[in-house]
């Protein structure tokens, strides 16, 4: 059994890169990786056919619900390779609610893959996982940013191996991650506010690389999603709140209905009582994944 | 004081890349990081003047000797910053001995540094190492090479964020170093053995990326090491009796006069004994480094 650790991925602001190339779309913009995310666990059986499983959260689920990572697979595990290829995909924030999961389970089926037969360097598979990604519009940035892990900054868009990702020095952060719906990235893709999204993202860009810091990063990343429209409504509500009791602003994860902050350790309490008195039940307090995603042999119990 | 690591790299087979502008030259290659390496404290005393002082383990050092930890140290700290810095460097393999120590050194205090002052991004700060290593004639390929760790593979030549490093999957493998002497990088990348050097490396590059796999890697590394001519007399004699007991072919470190080979735990003591009766005690036995350097705030005692 191989498991794999990919971490959810929280996108701060973005400037989408559309190209017909795959491997050349990405995005640029900055975020966030957490030490919460996708666990994914391979395992090989013997049988007479070539079979890819691929399971939600202990629940099989069919090609078409699983596209990506059922690409991925299969491009991966040689042609010749007869038996069951099970991937079990395990998920700390719901589907849809822009932490990165499609790209989380896509970069972890195609690490774990290339762990046990060796047929793939460590960026040919992470390729790969862009590439299914960005052809099903699951997301543009999440793979490369997961690929390196800390405080990131997409400072070339692309696949691993083609774009830059760039890393900001921090102390002491931890994050809170509140999710609280879903938003299509599809379907804002597709719209006119792309538009704004490319001149609000270069310019959040610009600033964040003059003064790369996390306090410049969360007022960046609060500008942002306030001047592109997409921070709205109760959601905006909820993030004043938030502010209330923070020292950095509180802002929107691209892109799902869900927000982020920055927390000291001193803060963590007043949040907690914010979130309570919202009746926000579901959220998360993690650390910054620092490192790279974790593939290993696992022996369980 | 910020204490960092940076993992001791060793080369397996290069092609140099020679640029007039730093941040371009480098080299394509393959090799691989240890747990062993460098480790740099970094204090910052109150003055009335501004001060840099550098210690190779526990001695201080003049600038002539740390030209290139000096020079990066100069360029990262803020021209205003008024006081003492203190840039403690620990060695654990020897110098001069191709392990890298200086790319260490160098990246080591670059990424303290940033970290403290958070006035240089992990890409920028990195590419200052790069930069004065190459500029000194350190080294071409150590740093951006640190910068992934792993068991690496430089598909394009270049500082980090210009070059491209790629990784290996790899499981069970130990490292043994044998550090035997110095080797100067200068020399050789001076001479014309550098065309030798050019061919040959490219040839294990385009061989190793075709099957990627340890295995390949130290056949390349060793034919690399023969051909070239670097590998030979008493430096061989020592690898051949090396070899008897391993599966994999030991190779020579690029570039000193050292050996390195990969070993499963069952070959540790038969390799052990082969060292003791050849009266070789200076040795070392390493895991792979897999991640980033790390950097961190310490607290001692």
């Amino acid at each position: 059994m191989i498991r794999t650790f990919i971490p959810a991925h929280i996108t701060a602001f973005f400037v989408p890169k559309f190209n017909e190339n795959p491997l050349l779309a990405g995005s640029l913009g900055a975020g966030v990786n957490l030490n919460k995310g996708v666990n994914l666990f391979l395992n090989l059986e013997g049988g007479v056919e070539r079979h890819i499983h691929v399971a939600f959260d202990g629940k099989p689920v069919g090609k078409e619900s699983a596209k990506i990572s059922y690409s991925v697979a299969d491009e991966i595990i040689p042609k010749e390779n007869i038996g069951e290829v099970e991937i079990w995909q395990y998920f700390d924030f719901p589907n849809g609610y822009g932490f990165g999961n499609s790209a989380g389970g896509a970069l972890g089926t195609a690490l774990a893959l290339a762990y046990v037969f060796k047929n793939k360097t460590f960026l040919q598979a992470s390729q790969i996982a862009h590439k299914y990604e960005v052809l099903n519009k699951g997301g543009l940035g999440d793979v490369i940013a997961q690929v390196h892990g800390g405080i990131e900054i997409r400072v070339k868009a692309g696949a691993p191996g083609i774009g830059v990702v760039d890393n900001i020095f921090f102390e002491d952060y931890k994050i809170l991650a509140v999710p609280l719906g879903r938003l299509s990235t599809r379907n804002v893709l597709d719209s006119d506010v792309v538009k704004i999204i490319e001149v609000e993202g270069q310019k959040a860009l610009r600033e964040l690389l003059k003064e790369p810091k996390v306090e410049n990063l969360m007022r960046l990343s609060r500008s942002f999603a306030e001047n592109t429209g997409l921070l709205s409504g109760e959601l905006l509500e909820i993030a004043k709140e938030l502010d209330k009791v923070l020292k950095l602003p509180s802002s929107m994860v691209m892109l799902g209905k869900s927000l982020f902050a920055f927390l000291k350790d001193g803060e963590i309490s007043n949040v907690q009582e914010v979130l309570k008195d919202l009746s926000i039940e579901r959220y998360e307090i993690c650390d910054v994944w620092r490192g790279r995603p974790k593939v290993e042999r696992w022996i369980g119990e």
